[in-house]
């Protein structure tokens, strides 16, 4: 349940688009490393919060306690730490499993990729966080996938908000899952879980929900930072410096246009200590997909300074930050597209079909595909003795195969094949 | 405990092998599919005798009973009766496991790759038989692993042995188990757990011991064909028939010479019905690995003509025959290979390093870099704001890459960049 087997239209899909990723990723120098798809259940204890419930246990067979990985990240963590590295800029691409309520159409598995990409050491600040964001933005554009943005914020400007509107540090955690849901509930029934659920008082929750609703650029950034209670909070001050360097870096990069500066941007996880993220996909009104899927984001990430630390003997930090590439949602976009458009995938790469108009000719043909073979051609044969050329050509009509190698009596006598051009069936004599 | 952490450098080699396995599979016209990690208990139950006890099982936590995936084959064939696909050639590649005493020395993990090709469909017999050995060379050929050999054998000429032998059909199975460790013990041990634990008389073992010992060419399947015994078997006589067309196919494919019919091949798994195979490497005497592995067989596969049916709920058979390449094992010995000869893998595709000799250049750096990721062009800099240039090249000798496009005051201005070989140091302007 909430897992599939997928067809050869599919895996050619998906592999068309974790091409694409893989390829920016080695276009920024990462290195890809490889870890198990188990992992022992007490690495990932603690990481995921409420979440945890989630986690796809092993049975106990008597050896050690072992769950399967729920993410890329925490085995990025772990990895660092046990192998004591300080720097490293790493990609990622596997499966994951999730124990959720399956909402199959709407793209959600319980078994499904990730595509990560992270950069781990102690650098100057906001250039590792930048490329993140480029990263996005250049996969994002790549995949001609259309309009975004990309929502950021950062988790010290939150927790200044928090402060200054008289939260106490012990509630930042849990009220920031509550403004989390501002992407898909409207500010009031955000507002009473605030009052009632979390027990704010409806002034502090007013008071941030002045805030919360706010999104721009550099402008609001610059704002902010003139704001008489903001301005006093050292955490947000820190948050709203960061901020500032990250819009410059952006602009730099030409990309600054599709940002946005965004504080209801929450994300749920735990361990993010500095800028998040999160790219969206904007309705698009000429769209030609009857019914448009709500996606929610196809990318996002962020910074986590304490996660490595956490797998140290000593605590010893390394500072991280990452982002995850949506693309089993985008996959789900191009797959509906291309229904609606009536595009199809080749599942295979075949270029050319040995084929023969007379029967006794199997010898003839296995010698001369083994001929292409051994000269790196991708070549098929039907796995007939006498199949009808009728049949030969109508297999290169169904599965696209662009040429067919003819080879009959006329041919071997004259030591040529005749090479036919399935689609307009001009044939040259080879 | 049996699964390891890749890094870069693994993963970096591992995928060149997997490329060159995926090209070859392409090359012969597979589409790709993919099925989940967890396959329900059931479905795995019954397909591996008693290996079956290496079966990691999930915890039941209120849902369905499920196992990770023991191989790719049961998978396919659950996926093609499922589908009620008749026809297909696909290639998979993908992680499986075993809960087996790991012998890391000996490159044998809990989690490793396998990867499958296979050709399901009522076909011409022995066409798409010669096409997996055809396959097999292909890839032995194309990694450079040295000489090596198939051996190749038929489940029916194996039990027509057995049948003159004068053994019950019953005792074909736990027999043929027994014939299989021939590889690894000397004949004496082989007969004695025949007598012995299986029970058999003396005679009979000798008897079966005059034909296992047996290997050769198209001149051994002639000689069988002429035995007074072995040609009043019809078992024997369809075994060894099938063995007669499939040489002349391969030699029409021009491999015959690494091909040898041998009697004691047998191969553990119980659903093969028909010709099996399995490719050795061959020690090489000069070769300059200082202790040399035994990694045992390096692929495999086999004819599987009643496994599909067990799917289906009629029953319905689809033919199929297989081949897996044992990546794992042939990553071993290329990776033992280059620590003895010192060579190393880059693990980054990194092609040019954005560097300065000057202070404040940071805004310069991230323009040009931006601009060179959309070029497409594989760029990195350094994540600090004024690094020294040597340092910046020293970063590119580690990690081997092999331009430097520096930027300084005069470059600015004269609007160009210097482009360093870092080898060579050789500068041009551009």
């Amino acid at each position: 349940q909430g897992t599939r087997d997928h067809p050869p239209a599919h895996v050619a899909l998906r592999d068309r688009l974790l091409a694409a990723v893989v390829a920016c990723f080695k276009r920024h120098g990462a290195a890809a490393i490889d870890t198990p798809v188990l992992e022992l259940r007490e690495t990932l204890t603690g990481k995921y919060g409420e979440e945890a419930k989630l986690i796809y246990e092993l049975q106990d067979q008597g050896g050690e306690l072992l769950a399967l990985r729920y993410d890329l990240t925490v085995p990025f963590a772990r990895y660092l730490a046990m192998n004591k590295i300080a720097n490293m800029k790493r990609y990622h691409v596997a499966k994951v499993y999730r124990r959720d309520n399956p909402a199959t159409t709407r793209g959600r598995y319980r078994e499904f990729y990730q595509c990560d990409f992270d950069i781990a050491g102690q650098f100057d600040p906001m250039i590792p966080d930048a490329e993140c964001l480029k990263i996005v933005h250049e996969i994002l554009s790549d995949l001609q996938l259309g309009d975004f943005l990309i929502k950021v914020n950062h988790r010290r400007i939150l927790n200044g908000v928090f402060a200054v509107c008289g939260i106490p540090e012990s509630k930042f955690v849990t009220v920031c899952s509550t403004v989390d849901k501002l992407d898909k509930l409207p500010w009031e029934e955000v507002r009473s879980e605030m009052v009632g659920e979390k027990g704010l008082s409806p002034e502090a929750a007013d008071h941030i929900g002045e805030y919360v609703q706010l999104r721009g650029g550099l402008d609001l950034i610059e704002r902010l930072l003139q704001d008489p209670k903001l301005s006093q909070n050292k955490l947000a001050k820190e948050g709203l410096g960061d901020m500032k360097l990250l819009f410059e870096y952006l602009t730099l990069f030409g990309i600054a246009g599709k940002i946005s500066f965004d504080l209801s941007l929450a994300r749920g996880l735990d361990y993010y200590t500095g800028v998040i993220f999160e790219a969206v996909l904007l309705q698009q009104e000429n769209d030609h997909v009857e019914e448009p899927v709500s996606v929610g984001s196809v990318a996002g990430g962020g910074r986590y300074d304490g996660l490595v630390g956490m797998f140290d003997p000593k605590g010893r930090k390394v500072p991280c930050v990452g982002v995850s590439i949506g693309i089993e949602r985008i996959f789900s976009i191009l797959e509906q597209r291309m229904k609606a458009s009536g595009e199809k995938v080749r599942t295979t790469e075949t270029q050319v079909l040995v084929a023969t108009p007379q029967k006794h000719f199997l010898a003839v043909r296995l010698k001369l595909i083994s001929e292409l073979w051994d000269a790196g051609i991708k070549a098929e044969m039907l796995y007939k003795k006498d199949p009808k050329l009728l049949k030969q050509l109508q297999y290169c009509e169904d599965t696209g195969i662009p040429l067919a190698a003819i080879v009959g009596e006329q041919e071997l006598a004259d030591g040529v094949v005749k090479l036919r051009d399935v689609a307009t069936r001009e044939e040259v004599r080879m």
